[in-house]
């Protein structure tokens, strides 16, 4: 059960600390997720050149990797941030965006996962289910199967990397491979907001920068907020246009308790 | 005449189907393009490795392919795909954004035409008559001409390359060098709204990977689509911002009836 | 003190003359800025590659640099940008995103600096800080400071670099070395919207284009007309997701006498 208390807590610890979150993600998503994190009042930077990713991602509360749009030098930089990352005992949030699609992103998503170690790993169904089970492909970046399919997958994840597993999709899932935890709220629309996913894991970034000490509580509670601010804002959202406005709105205003009473496993 | 039965039948073929569309295309449209094609129902997919392009292109419907902020890398990519794709006899539409503003990009928009063999390209005014005259220079990627104009040159350019040719503009022309059909809806204020072009390529690529078998159609469909969702979203839009969100609502919400009776040629 | 006349003259000049605005920037501000262009009628353009921006920056109105986002093929291919419009006379305004946050963005903006001659700097205090004092280190791209502690950084980055600077934050600072011009609106939200301060260069950009016999009014015009816009839009608000949208509507509508009467110094 997710405890209401530190879920409270951890938001308001964002929007006190400000934590700097690294991110170096896909094209598609940058301005989306750079807005997101503004809206809870975390710092985004977005940068990847090798010339700078270690010093940067050194600097952040924590590092979120996503392959959304990889290429190899991007995939370089992120192997020297993670590692650097990684080596300094901070936190990583990997977003294996597509994994499935093609033989290139299964590839990079365990060099990366292998090399980089990250303490989190978020995906939607079709992405957790790629990385075990390598017959499983994806279609482009959206889910084909519904999350609770993928349960089983992100079990064996955890286990075998010793990450928090992230499924997002209508349920959210969020395991250590011991524990599983849900969170049910969120709204039809979310799914046709481009990006939404790697949003989530910037905002898992963010809460995992104030919460370094748990990281499964972390995954929880920004997926928390992400589900409970969807739903929030599609109430006044005439298609997923309005959606995305009305979403960063919410990020920007929700209360601790209005999070607290609205969020449901 | 556009047939408004096919018309409804492409749209809710858009939507049943969820085609996955690869997109090659520049950073400003990215975002855009993939909520507009979310909203329709379709699968967006932004990928440029040429590690795995051969490979994304294989499995998607269509391929776009968009040079609004091409670099020799990113060209390279594009000529793997596009072959590919071109060699199994899959659909490719064909954005040459900002030819004629600079030489690069004029000798670019060939070399895409000449190995990849679009079946479908579409451009403003200024575009499509730069492809033809060397001597029609572009002011950035915005079009200095009215699409009137360009009339002519989409047709010879149909007739050159075998590709379906549109011209988006206050009225919109569609011709394979013999027939050509218009669109007259849209909004003043649409050619307001960034990467509202390179959308409707995007747009193009939906209708098309659901209607293989006649491109013309596919593309004249697509331009109705973008010609009243802009016109029924600018009726509530104070500028340019509300009419990026209105559009991408009208999207997900017009009906087939809404679109047959709203379309004006 | 500002001149409403002129201040009224220039929005109307960069209406009527749609100057050509050419940005090497950052992913994440690209689409922002461009509407932000598009919505004062201006015409925006992004272009990065080595083979063309030569060309591209010579038949722009202004070049605006931004390195939010930078990398060694970008930062090569500004530089050749760079060099090539200054050599012309032309005019270039340089946006250090991030400088103080890592030794490579420190240096590359003063290899910028030193290469291609900005005629006008601008940025938030923590940035006009760090290139004054090696010692000021950047959280990130968001200032960690107020920008009248930046005034004094100002007026030496002017005296040394020949440059406009402009210090963007609750007030704005322009100055040439010798002036101090202020600009006090504006909204405690703006900060909260990615690129708000990538879009205000490549609107000084715009201001530059059409006014480069005095780019020190350029600058303060168009510092004007953000934070009037800004602080108009932030009113129908209810957070920084629906402030972008009102935001560039505002751009849009805004008349001479509105941004004329509502300017504060």
């Amino acid at each position: 059960m997710i405890s209401k208390d530190k879920l409270k807590e951890n938001l308001r610890a964002v929007r006190e600390k400000a934590p700097l979150v690294h991110n170096i993600t896909n094209y598609v998503a940058m301005n989306f997720s750079a807005n997101a994190l503004l809206a809870i009042g975390a710092s985004p930077v977005m940068a990847h050149a090798a010339e700078e990713v270690a010093e940067m991602s050194l600097a952040a509360g924590a590092l979120v990797i996503n392959i959304g749009t990889l290429d190899a030098e991007w995939v370089e930089s992120i192997i020297i941030a993670g590692k650097t990352k990684h080596e300094s005992g901070g936190v990583i949030v990997f977003d294996p965006v597509g994994v499935g699609a093609t033989t290139y992103r299964t590839e990079t998503a365990w060099k990366i996962i292998e090399e980089c170690k990250p303490g989190i790993i978020r995906g939607n169904a079709s992405e957790i289910m790629a990385l075990i089970n390598a017959d499983i492909k994806s279609k482009g970046v959206d889910s084909s199967c519904c999350s609770e399919d993928a349960v089983e997958s992100a079990i064996k994840l955890a286990e075998r990397t010793g990450a928090i597993v992230v499924i997002s999709g209508e349920i959210d899932y969020i395991t250590d491979g011991h524990r599983v935890e849900t969170i049910s709220n969120g709204s039809r629309m979310m799914p046709r907001v481009t990006a939404m996913g790697c949003t989530a894991s910037s905002m898992v970034g963010a809460f995992a920068a104030v919460s370094p000490e748990n990281l499964f509580d972390a995954s929880l509670h920004a997926m928390a907020l992400m589900g409970v601010a969807g739903e929030i804002a599609s109430c006044n959202s005439a298609g997923p246009g309005s959606l995305l406005t009305n979403f960063i709105d919410t990020l920007f205003n929700i209360t601790e308790d209005q999070l607290s009473e609205t969020v449901r496993q």
